[in-house]
């Protein structure tokens, strides 16, 4: 039965034709050939690698707005000029700016002692010399919500709930409710500043970063996460009587600070206008270098990308690297992306992004249209011998791709083994050591196949059943 | 002959008869029994873990020389007090006092860039805002020490050498030799500072303090530790070029700083004179709250040390723990203890300090005359349920137990599982959490049984062969 669906695939020469798009051998031959040598030149990449090591080692920390981004921008157009992408470019785009100048969370009665904390990205600055209040501890953001005025006015809030670590991050999601919300919810009812256990699965103090909100600049109110030890800490002296906590949070605000995208390409053959967009987003936290939040994002689309330019000829679709500004502090790039080609979006076949680390990926969702949902099974089961499980059709894409795919523009999420993602993610323990040459290369494998693929195959992956056909069934 | 032996003891009444102590058999059976239970108590201990999360919590970090050294005294004091210890009391000396007021680390070109960095006690300070300088990298102390000077001279030196992990913690003696001598070795050469690849065996950024030499105070020339992954980048940038980095520390030190041991005992009865010390440190580095290094040591002594005191009689000996202060900054607890005690040290039968962590112990050393080495046999035997291993009699007994050692008082040192603790150790990770309740328990267990047994069996730990003996065999 395979045998001679395959040779009628190879009679007709059909290949994308819609009358076989429904069965699951419709691949010529050749791009599953080459699909299959791409995944095995993933795992000698020295490119991709390279990449993310150049990126933090070279410029390091990349803030959202900061003279770093801006050198990261450069460097990244230098070196994939250099790799011979083509249409190597700046998009540039505007983002109000926030920056850390200096922060201290100290105990400083019964028993004076420095708890290590970092402010949130977008907390508001406290006076000069910081505030001074007594702690009155919360279990969850709800308890804090239910809480009268009377036990909040002129003290210090911190809420101490704690992460739950999964494989899929969506431990992060409640995580970040209180990440987003302790600050406006603390200041509604007249609090001096709010502390949160740190966002993260890790037992080092090592506290973790994030936006406030998702509107950048700077929020409600004061805002910093204290590390999980020394949440343990406060936990333990309120245990044993009141306890009053220092917070002196100083911090630089702009308006219309430089950001931009970084885009690059490999332009198609008899396809070029359309477009197979692979991304990753080039700005980071400012505690680590951002080497598995994004740098390792942006070298498996970079490395995946080059396996493909190395090919003997080019796909027939365009492959466009897109290194997204901002993405950290309200997903600017996205947004100015969708704007500057917002009359293009239906060009646009398909995207996805890395945003999860470097961890192995385990299973590889889509978000097809219905009758686009053979390529999907053709992609997973190529995939499967690099330990990948088929799953759903509700893939998002990725932070950045959000956009374009509530925009129609369908989808892929390869999903990472994010277990230990939030151990380093947003701390200052983000750095280059942490990434793991094999893990990182099976990403590569995967983005490269189903990059080629969808490059080369000329498939419609929004496709819907036809109407008629299904009428007359 | 076991029965025999037992038998002729209990009717001779002698247990510590030197005719008998040849024997392993030799211990009273209730002592035996006695010990026996204590080691079962310990394994739902309260009061030892509670001490050490009382002393980590409501005093914190106890630098040496501190007022919060001063506070972790008088808490002690009222602790040990309140736990019915007989003569609590402080013993107190002056010292040296150094501590780091600021410090920052960073490239300035060709990337400019924080590293995350930790100045070693006794760095000199630099001048005000810094010094800037070319980094000279060296692989280890001995390539630093053979270089020209007109390799060093006006540059910052970085020792990158990396230390190595063992059970017992022998990687640390290389790793100390590095710490202690690069600011005099990079000083004699015109450095303007030293950088060290941090001591420690983690993989976060966690950069470890500690003494550059032991005289407290300050030293040659300023030195800070930068983490392990700051080290790789800054070797990482080093394998591209020239890199210039600047290095400011600020510290405040201070002559005739006040320290002290703090002492309590469990009055022995018909042999009251004679003493068996058990101690730990009492101060700790200022990153940390010092609970691996040495809260935790406290915690079991003073844990084992209750154990026994709830013991429906008391036992012959005198037992003495000493929580001794300024350890961390050159033993100067130890040698104002020797000092103090000197007309007496004949009377110490035996000594012992807990001062690696809390991981489990896994050998028991002893350093006894070799006519007491049936009574460590007996120990050791005893204590291999436990996870012991029997050892050699090499012991040193502990930091602060060495001067004693070398005055001639018996020794024992329960080698414990050192795998992790040179990844908490002397940096801000050394928290409660890092304690685990069983593993702390069991050296209790330990603590306890040897304690009551040297307390209570009267045995002679300095014994020799008797040379008259000896000679007509």
């Amino acid at each position: 039965m395979f045998k001679r669906v395959l040779i009628a695939a190879l009679v007709s020469g059909a290949l994308s034709s819609p009358a076989l798009a429904q069965s699951a051998a419709d691949l010529d031959p050749q791009i599953e050939l080459t699909a299959k040598n791409l995944m095995r030149y993933a795992m000698s990449d020295e490119i991709g690698l390279d990449f993310v090591e150049g990126l933090t080692t070279e410029i390091g920390q990349r803030l959202a707005g900061s003279e770093a981004e801006a050198r990261a921008r450069d460097w990244a157009v230098a070196e994939l000029t250099e790799l011979g992408f083509d249409a190597v470019r700046i998009e540039p785009f505007e983002i109000p700016f926030w920056s850390r100048k200096s922060e201290s969370v100290s105990v400083v009665s019964p028993s004076p002692q420095p708890l290590i904390a970092t402010a949130l990205g977008g907390s508001a600055a406290t006076p000069e010399g910081g505030v001074t209040g007594q702690v009155v501890r919360f279990e969850s953001l709800s308890e804090l919500r239910a809480a009268p005025i009377s036990r909040i006015d002129g003290k210090i809030v911190f809420i101490d709930e704690r992460m739950i670590k999964t494989m899929d991050g969506s431990g992060y999601g409640m995580a970040v409710r209180k990440r987003s919300q302790c600050a406006q919810s603390a200041a509604d009812k007249g609090a001096l500043a709010c502390l949160i256990r740190s966002v993260g699965t890790q037992p080092h103090r090592m506290p973790h970063t994030g936006i406030m909100a998702r509107d950048g600049a700077e929020g409600a109110g004061a805002v910093a996460a204290v590390s999980g030890p020394d949440a343990d800490q406060l936990t333990r002296l309120l245990a044993r009587g009141p306890v009053t906590v220092s917070v002196d949070i100083q911090t630089e605000i702009r308006t219309n600070a430089p950001s931009g995208n970084v885009i690059a390409e490999l332009t198609g053959t008899d396809l070029a206008d359309e477009i197979v967009l692979i991304g990753c987003h080039l700005d980071s936290w400012d505690l680590g270098t951002g080497a598995l939040d994004d740098g390792a994002g942006c070298g498996i689309v970079v490395g995946a990308a080059m396996l493909i330019a190395d090919l003997p000829e080019r796909p027939r679709r365009t492959i466009r690297v897109v290194l997204y500004g901002a993405e950290e502090v309200g997903l600017f790039g996205a947004t100015a992306y969708a704007h500057q080609h917002g009359d293009d979006l239906d060009k646009h076949v398909l995207a996805s992004e890395s945003d999860f680390g470097a961890g192995p990926i385990w299973r590889f969702q889509t978000r097809f249209g219905e009758a686009a949902l053979p390529y999907a099974r053709k992609i997973q089961r190529l995939l499967m011998p690099l330990g990948v499980t088929p799953a759903d059709n509700r893939a998002t894409g990725g932070p950045d791709i959000g956009v374009l795919a509530r925009s129609g523009v369908p989808v892929v999420s390869p999903g990472q083994n994010g277990m230990d993602y939030f151990d380093y993610h947003h701390t200052p323990d983000d750095t280059f050591d942490k990434i793991k040459p094999d893990e990182f290369r099976q990403n590569i494998a995967v983005y490269a196949a189903f990059t080629y693929i969808a490059a080369e195959s000329g498939w419609d992956f929004r496709k819907q059943p036809d109407p008629v056909a299904a009428g007359t069934e």
